[in-house]
């Protein structure tokens, strides 16, 4: 089963709006197929693993991170594929949140008289797909903050000088997570300040995250890395009502997609904006700031995950802070997350917490 | 000699401003007597891990983590007491920095034909005793500089709330590493916001460190736990030239030491501060901030090593930054530090930085 999970988690980022399935299948023993959804999110673990095993999947054990599925989508129910194929017994983690699939996949396993085990690393598999379950339930996707800052907070100096507070082993590392993220997401102060593209570089061949630029008035430059490589990578503008109707014909010029939200206030509102992006199929959001941005998803208790790199110098109070104004008095106030993980990544140090519940 | 060194580290912060030495005698292969620099500076380690090894002594290796004293300070020369012992060896890692000892004990020893071996774990010891050694070449003693900080580098909210950012292993931790330095040093902000006692807490009997705070003017209240305090535990207050005559008058009613220290415009002179403090015979500080004095310390350059405990909550942008106001418009005129350990001390993360060469 944790082969089965780690087969899965290769297609995290990779095959939204389906989840990251992971399937082994055993035959006395004897790994004979594996399979993990693939690009695009099809075809599913299962009938790939099942067509590596071939004949030798009559009488074997099928291991699949989520319960195989039972309804006809854009590919046939894999609970059939299974079924066909004569595997006489499947463990799954976790049955899936899906209300076309939920119980059904097991039962339709289990009228054919394959055992079904269910429960076996639930944790594990709650947490590598949690995105999907999560978008399935609240309509949101995952969405883990990133916050790469010198060791007092800060991610520039006064006058906007960034490049780079922490080394290339931990840039290289956010490219990976990049990677695992169906989606990259940026306020317009970042994308306007840094020019950035957002991009996934130095991970070989992979299917590029949508990026992500969360701008109420569209006010980020059209000469910008962003819009001029639109067509070639998808680009999506989370904007307030009524945009300024120049630029946004001149957004649907370049080729970016433009998603209207709500706003509380004078403010975009950032739950809106998430909904959107759940709406449109994303399951797993990777937000690389501003400050502003982040302020806001924190005070909505909106992060799931947050990734800190703490470089080694400082940059002083007049520096640009990591996080926004958050209008916090009381520490009591303030949403604590759980350390997960901390280790040096190059010279930098690493740490991963989850909210609470996550 | 691993051995001799941990011996040494447990005089840290409890023998200035004698080096914390170790010293283990071993004869065919058994330890037959152990000692370390005592509280207060004296015994040295040589004479009492000599005496637990009475005349087993005789023809046995004895491991110093330093070169063995050869004046006549306010104890005998500890390398005249290896030579009327009769030790067939010494091993020690490092010579004295001390123009009174470098070398000459070493010296000592050899005209007595006793075998001097050196360089053995010189780096460690360099460490250890960086404090002693750097004093003795700079007039300045080590400083440690600790910021326990929100992940976005905060260490109160806007209306002054602090307590408590960090768990509860992490400032146990924080009363061990206060116990391993000469002086806990803090700002008069710092003082005036928290009202702090700056003493060791929960680790048992110890020599409390002297606790130092930085204040051009004097101006920490007379009712503060610190002055009513000062009878007790040292309290040394670092001030700039023409106090206040009532109020520098009140401060030594109270117990408290005062220095004078220089300024450079406005400001006091921080390098001026240390020199004063390396004067008084500290090897070891501590500085706990808050941000004015962390930053006009890293701002010169004097920080030797960094001690940051980050926790798993944002306090926002109108938050207390635990670095102040530097000046610094470029990261290339940062200095960098280089990371030296990053683990979980209960649920906050701790990471432990060096200056380059320190």
């Amino acid at each position: 089963m944790a082969l089965a999970l780690a087969l899965g988690r290769r297609g995290q980022g990779q095959c939204w709006p389906n989840p990251a399935v992971g399937c082994v299948i055993v035959q006395q023993g004897r790994i004979v197929g594996r399979g993990w959804t693939a690009p695009g999110g099809r075809p599913h673990a299962e009938p790939q693993a099942l067509a590596r095993a071939g004949d030798a999947a009559r009488g074997a054990t099928a291991y699949v991170s989520l319960e195989p599925c039972a309804h006809h989508g854009k590919t046939p129910p894999c609970a059939d594929a299974l079924i066909a194929a004569g595997v006489a017994r499947v463990v799954a983690p976790i049955s899936d949140s899906d209300p076309r699939v939920s119980g059904k996949g097991f039962e339709r396993l289990r009228a054919a008289a394959i055992e079904v085990t269910t429960g076996v690393c639930a944790e594990q598999a709650m947490t590598d797909l949690g995105g999907f379950l999560q978008r399935e339930v609240t309509g949101r996707p995952h969405l883990t903050l990133k916050l790469a800052t010198s060791f007092d907070g800060r991610i520039a100096t006064a006058t906007g000088h960034s490049q780079w507070i922490t080394g290339p082993e931990a840039r290289h590392m956010v490219h990976g997570l990049r990677a695992r993220h169906d989606a990259v997401m940026v306020g317009a102060g970042t994308a306007r300040a840094d020019d950035p593209m957002l991009t996934v570089r130095g991970h070989g061949p992979v299917r590029q995250p949508v990026r992500v630029v969360v701008s109420r008035r569209l006010d980020v430059p059209l000469m910008s890395q962003l819009a001029r490589s639109a067509r070639d990578v998808p680009l999506w503008l989370c904007h307030g009502p009524n945009p300024d109707a120049a630029l946004a014909e001149a957004w649907d010029g370049v080729g970016a997609a433009r998603i209207a939200c709500d706003l509380v206030g004078q403010q975009l509102d950032i739950a809106s904006v998430l909904e959107n992006l759940g709406h449109q199929g994303l399951t797993r959001v990777f937000c690389e700031g501003g400050g502003a941005l982040a302020a806001s998803l924190l005070r909505a208790g909106l992060v799931d995950e947050l990734v800190g790199f703490t470089a080694g110098l400082a940059i002083g109070a007049e520096g640009l802070p990591g996080v926004g104004a958050m209008g916090l008095d009381r520490l009591q106030a303030a949403h604590r997350f759980r350390l997960v993980e901390s280790r040096a990544v190059g010279g930098d140090v690493m740490h991963r917490w989850k909210r609470d519940g996550a």
